[in-house]
């Protein structure tokens, strides 16, 4: 019964057949080869993005960051949620590869940014000129990491706010397929179309062993940046000589579908969990479930229950005590993935209702 | 024919076989996996370092920089071979790391540094005082990029001069196999009985699909650097949420001495490359072939016949011109592979016999 | 009527004096002329800490950021004022300077830190490991951007709470002598006894030109530490060669007590600010005046009189406007200095009161 | 007889002067005064660059820093002679501000680059692409660091090349005044209209306190970049709030033609000098002396009757003994400056006779 992150568990078998299909022979090595063209192929279409430029990397944080560092100047504010994985879990990478760019936290429920106060945010920012930082970028976590998804709609409306103040926009999409599995529609209605300049596109979190896309949209608007990408990712030690076995995941993921199957095989998981968790007296829901991570709180005498029957999960925050008295409620996070199995899930009920 | 780097052929099996075998269940995430810790274990038994710390990244430049930015401040001065990667060939990875430290340039033969070099290097640097970048670590590449091997006695004259400056000393042992399985002896005598303190030991161009290891070998001598490395390799975006699958890679590549087994693979072939070109008039070799890449200038037409029958290298340096007079010698690093045919190696050399 | 900082005003016509008779003959250069050790001595002997290392440089914002870059590594945060100047107005010159440090906000009433809301952000910093940020420094300025003065019991509320977590402790000391004046007792209590480790002592906008010192009160207490600023200070373009002129207006400036003499006119003179605008209707104080900066809100229509009358400061926020409705109350920063005329302060008031 | 360096001797008095003519009443701070604004038009003027854009600051680190960063990206490599200031005596500054630049080091006689040597480093760098770091600027020093002046026609050869490659060129003119001195002709032919597009200017060794400018020729070649330099001024603390006191200095440095007067006297004392040292047996120049600068080496009893007589001056390098045999010849470098006295250079040469 592992709940603590959707990367505990395995990879789908499909990509590491396919890192074993592609470990025949000689290929280009830095990411030149066909299979990696293909990937961008693929994406380009999928995204219907027929100029976009792609950047294969293995961890959500080198996506995240090189996209940032190269939209957002050393000198910028960089606008997130105050909950957003840029500020809260990536050990000051951010900071790091801009150069020392200022996170500015907005608030928002659920972990999606309030448009009112992204817009305050923004407005007052650099209005002491040259002694202050000035107005980066925006980064919105689609879906968040309180485990709510934003509409197209919303995602639009932050988008605005950015152009009008001709602000760059990335996504760190780390959970995008959880998201758009949950919203439907083309992916370039969640990303592009609805103003999203350049995304980090997870693939690790959901089925991968280790696979990520840097996806700039439009590079003709973004003068040298694509060339600049290239640079911060292998001066980041990101470029991978043996890039076939990065594209190879990539390729099997996006193949048929098969990255909208998982992502909503592990939505599902978390629809079912929710469900059975609803029909638990003490059991209260922090966050909507709308992806594949609940947040809930319930008693401590249910959370000892838990763990002796096997359950692996986060307290939410980390340093709450299994120590105390038994009715008070502890929170957690329950993150469902593609290999969720139904058994977990009812054992992880059975163990609350006692 | 494929010489262009030994990061252009396969990866053994037996690696993918063994993220297959890792591919099962659920596992702790970031590198507190039983795989991970075993691979740890596995590198103090056979460096003899039994309180080594080990951190496993994916690409080399990573290895480095991380290794680099850990024990070189801001301001210090990275004594390195011209020719040396971290140099040459990683786009300014480790000022980057390290937060602007100096690569300060140490001549000598074929890659290695010359130990008159080194210390007038050491001795001239930081005479102003405050005005000048500080004498920081020394950085030794093994095998050197230009082909060479350092004997343990040549890397224990380096690191004797090191220690004189009280300067930490790395390692870039992204061909650390290929270099032992020529020297022969153990681990130890090529690294910390040798006076190097941190060593990236490469698999990647040895076998594997994307793994390195970071062992710092005595951390009681480095106070806080254990943590300091696990943070920068996590603010670097290096650490790996399904560590498992690097682990595994580590693991099968360790194991009944496949790594060692793989590099005197590459190292035959580059043997056997060699043997078959001195029997070939207008060859010329611009270093001794001591590990598994030969550099080699012959005529321009030789060249021109090697190409036309499919041999891939790269012109050393790049910018050579195949257009022009024939009997011109051009230079080439023609750099061998644990899965290098004897038929390549046999329809090479017939091509330049013409 | 100039309020509208004390940078804006003259300087001390004694500290130009001191660098004319300074400026005689020859002197060894970087600071180590007698003079020079003159003023370290003296700062030594005025914070009765012998053993203090003092490095002077000529902005308050290189004397923040070379000493918090000393004390707090690139991966830390930096626990500040939510409007502390460090944050709001050297455009990112902590991030810079540390390499990336996170500024992690505090908030408190009138600038100053509240004890409870410090042990919350240090305590929740931190807990998810090698993935956060880590507990990096803690900065307190006095007075605070907001005019408030804290006691040296306030200082120990909070250097107690850093000594609890072992963080070392920065004071933004621009206006230390307008705080000391204020509070009396001795430099020492308001500093080192009061648990700050190293101190950036302003006296730009005290009477000197451009000259500010950094205090290490206690090296010994921060091995490598001493040298680590110095190199700092290099490295950041501010190590003066006719460090004369900078040791001149310091030595100036301490010289019989004249830094406090000056502060305490400074206070004085916002003292009778304060007590004048307490007779206008309609002027409301937004925070205590208890250093040389008064927070007034008062209505638009006095305000337009006051500029009227050439009245010169800075609406607080910015970007309030002086069109619109005249009864509504706009607010304002007012910052006496050491040459504030009582003539401008009864014009001011006067303006006011129409 | 003080021939440490230019920055040992006083400044000039008329400075000061204006430093306390300029300390009446109130400014607008940071360098929006009308007189920071003067002496931005009088420096159009002066260079008959009617757009160029002036930076003012108080250090030649600073003033050389920030315009690299400004020219030259994080990946960037910065050409520039092997003994040029940025790379033996700023601490890696030039690393800080870039972010990690990597400072290329060109060979040429008496701190000249070597046209050809500039070409080959310039077109030998980038050639493998993402891997490499990428040609990004030039730094020309003058009058050089071994005392040697370019001519207008050798800065047009070098400016030439980088024109070639795109490249953007800065001058350290730290002694720019001494070089013009020599060379005669106008300021422009010696910094734009030899193709030089970013001019550290400096008067702190001529003269001034501590008063840099930096001047960007045709800012409309450089979009963004005089925003850009005004952050990086700030953020690296080297904005002053009481500019009038930099001002004040370089307004009366450069009033009727006072800085170019003030370099030709410390000219003329390095003339003298030379000519004494040129009748005394023994004594070898190293370098031509072409600014304020000798370099010379003279029998090691020659230095003791030297040093015994008062003489302060460097060994350079360094780290040369006076204790050995007496007629063994040992070198230094002696500085003229505007205020050194003909009894001095007696004293001098009379020492060396013996």
């Amino acid at each position: 019964m592992w709940f603590t992150s959707d990367n505990a568990g395995p990879a789908h078998p499909a990509l590491i057949d396919a890192i074993s299909a592609a470990n025949v022979g000689y290929r280009p090595s830095y990411g030149v080869d066909e299979q990696s063209l293909r990937v961008r192929d693929r994406i380009r279409e999928l995204f219907d993005a027929p100029r976009a430029e792609v950047f294969l990397v293995s961890t959500g944080t080198a996506s995240n960051v090189i996209a940032l560092a190269a939209v957002c100047p050393p000198w910028g504010a960089l606008f997130c949620h105050e909950h957003a994985h840029i500020e809260e879990d990536e050990c000051g990478a951010p900071e790091f590869y801009t150069g020392g760019a200022k996170l500015t936290l907005v608030r928002g429920d659920h972990g999606r940014m309030d448009p009112g106060a992204l817009r305050h945010a923004i407005a007052h920012t650099g209005r002491g000129g040259v002694h202050n930082v000035q107005r980066g970028a925006v980064s919105i976590t689609q879906a968040t990491e309180l485990g709510a998804v934003y509409s197209p709609a919303q995602i639009a409306a932050l988008t605005a706010i950015a152009r009008d103040f001709a602000l760059p926009v990335h996504m760190d999409g780390t959970r995008f397929a959880n998201a758009l599995s949950r919203t439907g529609g083309a992916p370039a209605d969640m990303s592009w179309r609805a103003g999203v300049d350049v995304l980090s596109l997870g693939a690790t979190k959901n089925g991968a062993l280790a696979a990520e896309a840097i996806v700039l949209f439009e590079p003709e608007r973004f003068e040298g940046k694509t060339w600049e990408m290239e640079l911060r990712r292998k001066r980041g030690g990101h470029l991978f000589s043996k890039m076939r076995y990065v594209s190879a995941q990539m390729e099997a993921w996006l193949e048929g579908g098969r990255w909208l199957d998982l992502a909503s095989r592990a939505n599902a998981a978390a629809d079912a969990l929710a469900s059975g968790l609803r029909g638990v007296d003490g059991v209260e829901f922090l966050h909507p479930p709308e992806a594949n991570a609940l947040f809930v709180a319930f008693p401590r005498e249910m959370h000892r229950a838990a763990q002796a029957a096997g359950a692996h999960y986060y307290m939410w925050p980390f340093d709450q005590s299994l120590e105390g008295p038994g009715e008070e409620k502890l929170s957690a996070r329950l993150v469902c993935n593609w290999a969720t199995e139904p058994s977990d899930i009812d054992g992880f009920v059975r163990a609350l209702r006692g």
